[in-house]
């Protein structure tokens, strides 16, 4: 038993830990241990690793080499086991909020959404200074309601930009499937409904696209795979899709992603790399990376997608667009693909951050019996109000080497938009230490690897490896390599995470951090057909993502300013356990501070444009 | 990766599968292909498991022809992951039953048990017709009270009868540690209470022997071992231990187990194997093998143990004593070595139904703000009645396949007490039928296994292995050897068997089923020094027990007759979540029918006696 003579590290009970800018804690950088592969390597890789013998020792060796043998399976913890971040819920006094009524319709939602922000769309995001800005969900149904256009027009405008976007040309990638005449037949339904004067709510005839990660008819679930939906049948609409569609919103589609969400590049080789609005040669970031560029290039103002480890916050990040994930269990799961069990949520990717209000009040709300808890969590929606008119100051936690820990442009676009937060509302940043940040990213991979590698096991087993892509390949061999001693180990890292946040949460009310360590990469033609494998970037991708998904923490990015070579950066704010509407707040006044300086992505459908 | 290759069952959903008593669900008995082993042949076995590579060979064969492979590891199962059996807290009618309030101290607490039994007691426990029967607290409390005797007196003829147990002619190896000085301390203070005429609670000097796995000053906690303590420091009395010191309990001891709990014979290489009161030569059953003798053996009344797969029921069933096993979560496990996370909870090992109550009362109650629910659930206390007034007909669940799968001295004299509660109390019987009992038994094994070798992994890479016993060293390498993707397989069908358990429970209120499915078996020389594997009797040993630990169910086990050897059989009632107070009630019923036929041990102390 080789395992007994490895060396862990000895961590001090959690409430031992100082949290305070002084600790003597120290900052781990990830220090990935692999090269940068593609093309053949990759092939020659994946085969190496699925060979029987040899494949066991060379994953001995990976997982020694970077760490993950002496921060997590043989560390030494005193916490037990956190397996599901299901948290207990607290109300939360929440002074300018409406709080939702549990027997509201999902258009009575959106309804009480589009109330908290009234004011504040004429004020803000109407203004003549504005030298961009996306279509809202707003101007949709403004221009329906008006006559300006149709749901049918802006159909027919879609599949046209659709198609355009998949020319030779653009080879955008965005979508895996989308049904002309499904699309047809619903925006003929919500065309019919604004004739008659009666819209279901502001998301009638609205274009909304669905990662390919969550049930949707007519289409396949593929899970960005050539054979998923072959052995799984989609048989009905998730859950979040359903609530949609009974607000009228016109489903337009499946949008690309990162294979089985098992990367986070968006490279998928079978259905194409998805392109960067902002720069067509570069990477969207995935997993939910279809779902964040047709917001970034304007074709919805809305899309829904997945976050397992920050594939909805990543992406909107690396592609200019707001991404809301909620905290765990407060959007129902039905539906969504089961890969991974305690750490995935559905979120949404919007042109702005009160079009992701408006969504979230539509799809929020799990009422499903089958939760340890009896109290189920209310529903706040923020009362937006003018930016300068914030009456409540927000205190941020920042730690300062986690923080600092990523590229120049970003370091110092993220601070200016701190400081400027701190000038124009008064909000104040604390100064504080998250011990083992390294060590909970390592504790997530090990997790998402286990559960997605036992959720699909039973395919896999009836599966050719051919059909797989070969990063994949290799990413599941990878998965599959976990005992149940690692990963029992990785949940007690869970708890004393969780330890660490609800301590810094007593006395602050959100985390601040960039998004992501680095911009959006270029898309190297090596990698078009086996993916990639760059542990190294995608360690900086997803610095900053783990505790929303690992702990379950609800989180929100939004686009804040640009690096030298103009693609996008975002800004995070990762807050307490159900605080989504204190987030939107936040994030609401981060946009109004910033929104005057968006640009205009290279590729861009303008949906509502005057012919 | 071989396992990809393997073929699992595929598993119906849940709610597709027919629980009718005829149902084409197949019983699968307990197909356990290993030999019994003893002495050289479990070093020989031992060695072969610890060795690089030949071990991982055998350790695969194993589970493949155990069918850990074909019916967890590859199946395919709808249901999601259940890792915490941690249920819901429901109001339960309960029509015949005090309600504890929340803020009563412990001492109050055995007060309101006192009180629910009150006529009882005198109406059946003091009949002249019982040719047998044990101390009770009551008898210990009115024994103080009247001045017939002393807590100091009974504290000096317990160290007696200790030592004369562990005399070369007896070597029952009851205890692992006790300290004559504490116990004197203890009983004098208590002496001096009832002096003044002021003892706690009933339980005030009444001798309490815990389990060497909980946390009891002045001892170290040697988990059955001969090096945990050394890792591993007994800083403080565990929540339940503290529990009973307020009322005033005399704690006596530490009890013998079995090496870490990773065995349920008895059998301690290190401390003696328990012998079983009954018979010298035959085990006790464990691992909670000391505290359920001590109790056989009239030592003391109660004893503390803990039940991870059966621990407390099996040997209580094995030496003629009630075990009741609560809820998941009732009872504080803080204190407790964290051995197995999900799976182990304290349990009572008392001489009647209504001592069991009286501690139950004392210890329950879980106010750890550090469980995903909000709503504590409330504990109730059945108002025991003179038998034949009980006036509630209970609905008893009886899958008659499993039911039967025992001896035939088990299953004539289980049934036979059947047959009189529906004559004598009208009490119903409904057929079921329960699947995969036999999946559920390899799952829970898989799980134990997990988080044993996870909890104990840091202490393990320390020690040198000579330190531990054979039959352990195996169980370790066993339980080492499960991948991450075999456990979330584990806790899937963790998940579904709780559906099928939530299924049978809406129509009856218990499940009525033998504790054990063979009697106390002999104690063989060659098992002395190395322990013995013996996976037959095992399995019919747990074949019973694992609803009440993998899906957290409470359970209870009372004495009802003795096979041809003169062996004890107990019953078991296992409940819905939370119904101890309904559990309780029931188990008081089959004493009243049972206690006329209860026979003294071939070992007795006979603690109250009058000189």
């Amino acid at each position: 038993m080789d395992f007994l003579k490895a060396r862990g590290v000895v961590y001090k009970p959690a409430d031992e830990v100082d949290l305070g800018p002084e600790s003597d804690e120290v900052y781990i950088r990830a220090n990935v241990k692999a090269p940068r592969m593609a093309g053949l390597l990759v092939k020659v890789f994946a085969w190496l690793l699925e060979s029987p013998i040899f494949g066991g020792i060379l994953l001995y060796f990976l997982k020694r080499n970077n760490l993950i043998h002496k921060l997590v399976s043989f560390a030494e913890l005193q916490e037990q086991p956190l397996f599901v971040p299901l948290h207990p819920y607290q109300e939360i006094e929440e002074k300018e909020a409406k709080c939702l009524e549990p027997d509201m319709s999902p258009p009575e939602k959106v309804q009480q959404a589009v109330d908290c922000f009234q004011s504040l769309v004429d004020d803000v995001l109407k203004s003549p200074l504005l030298s961009f800005r996306r279509w809202t969900i707003m101007d949709y149904a403004r221009a329906y309601t008006s006559g300006e256009t149709t749901p049918r027009m802006v159909a027919d405008r879609f599949i046209a930009y659709v198609r355009e976007s998949s020319s030779q040309y653009l080879q955008m990638s965005f979508f895996i499937d989308f049904d002309v005449g499904d699309i047809l037949k619903q925006a003929t339904e919500s065309t019919i409904r604004y004739e008659r004067g009666e819209p279901i709510s502001v998301l009638d005839g609205v274009p909304i696209a669905i990662k390919d990660e969550i049930d949707c008819m007519p289409y396949h679930t593929t899970g960005g795979t050539k054979w998923l939906h072959k052995v799984r049948k989609c048989k009905n609409d998730a859950c979040c899709v359903e609530r949609l569609r009974l607000c009228g919103a016109i489903i337009v589609g499946k949008t690309n992603m990162h294979e089985l969400g098992a990367g986070i590049s968006g490279i998928n080789p079978h259905y194409g790399a998805v392109r960067n609005p902002y720069d067509r040669s570069k990477i969207t970031g995935g997993s939910s990376s279809g779902s964040a560029a047709v917001v970034a290039a304007g074709l919805c103002p809305v899309a829904l997608g997945v976050d397992g480890g920050g594939s909805v916050r990543l992406p909107a990040a690396l592609c200019g667009v707001v991404g809301l994930k909620p905290t765990f269990a407060r959007v129902p799961h039905e539906g969504v693909l089961p890969i991974n069990y305690t750490i995935g949520m559905v979120g949404i990717l919007a042109a702005t951050v009160e079009d992701s209000l408006i969504v979230y009040a539509a799809i929020s709300g799990d009422l499903s019996a089958d939760q340890s808890r009896l109290t189920v969590p209310k529903i706040y929606l923020p009362l937006l109000k003018s930016a300068n008119d914030t009456s409540s100051k927000i205190i941020m936690a920042r730690y300062g080497k986690w923080f600092d820990d990523c590229s120049d442009d970003i370091r110092v676009c993220c601070s200016k938009v701190i400081d400027k937060l701190s000038d124009k509302y008064g909000w104040k940043t604390v100064e504080v230490t998250i011990p083992d940040i390294e060590v909970m990213r390592l504790s997530h991979y090990l997790t998402i690897g286990s559960e997605c590698s036992s959720s699909l096991a039973s395919y896999l087993e009836k599966l050719n490896k051919e059909e797989m892509g070969w990063d994949v390949r290799v990413g599941l061999s990878v998965y599959g390599s976990f005992n149940s001693h690692e990963y029992l180990n990785a949940q007690r890292i869970r708890k004393r995470q969780l330890e660490f946040h609800k301590k810094i949460f007593s006395a602050a009310d959100i985390i601040v951090t960039p998004t992501v360590g680095v911009t959006a990469y270029p898309i190297k033609d090596d990698a078009i057909e086996t993916g990639e494998l760059d542990y190294i970037n995608g360690a900086a991708l997803v610095r900053y993502q783990i505790a929303g998904n690992f702990l379950g923490l609800p989180a929100v990015t939004i686009p804040v300013g640009y690096d030298k070579a103009g693609m996008p950066i975002g800004l995070q704010f990762i807050g307490k356990p159900w605080s989504e509407s204190l987030l939107i707040r936040a994030a609401s006044a981060v946009q109004a501070l910033c929104i005057s300086e968006y640009k205009k992505p290279e590729v861009f459908f303008d949906m509502l444009a005057k012919n």
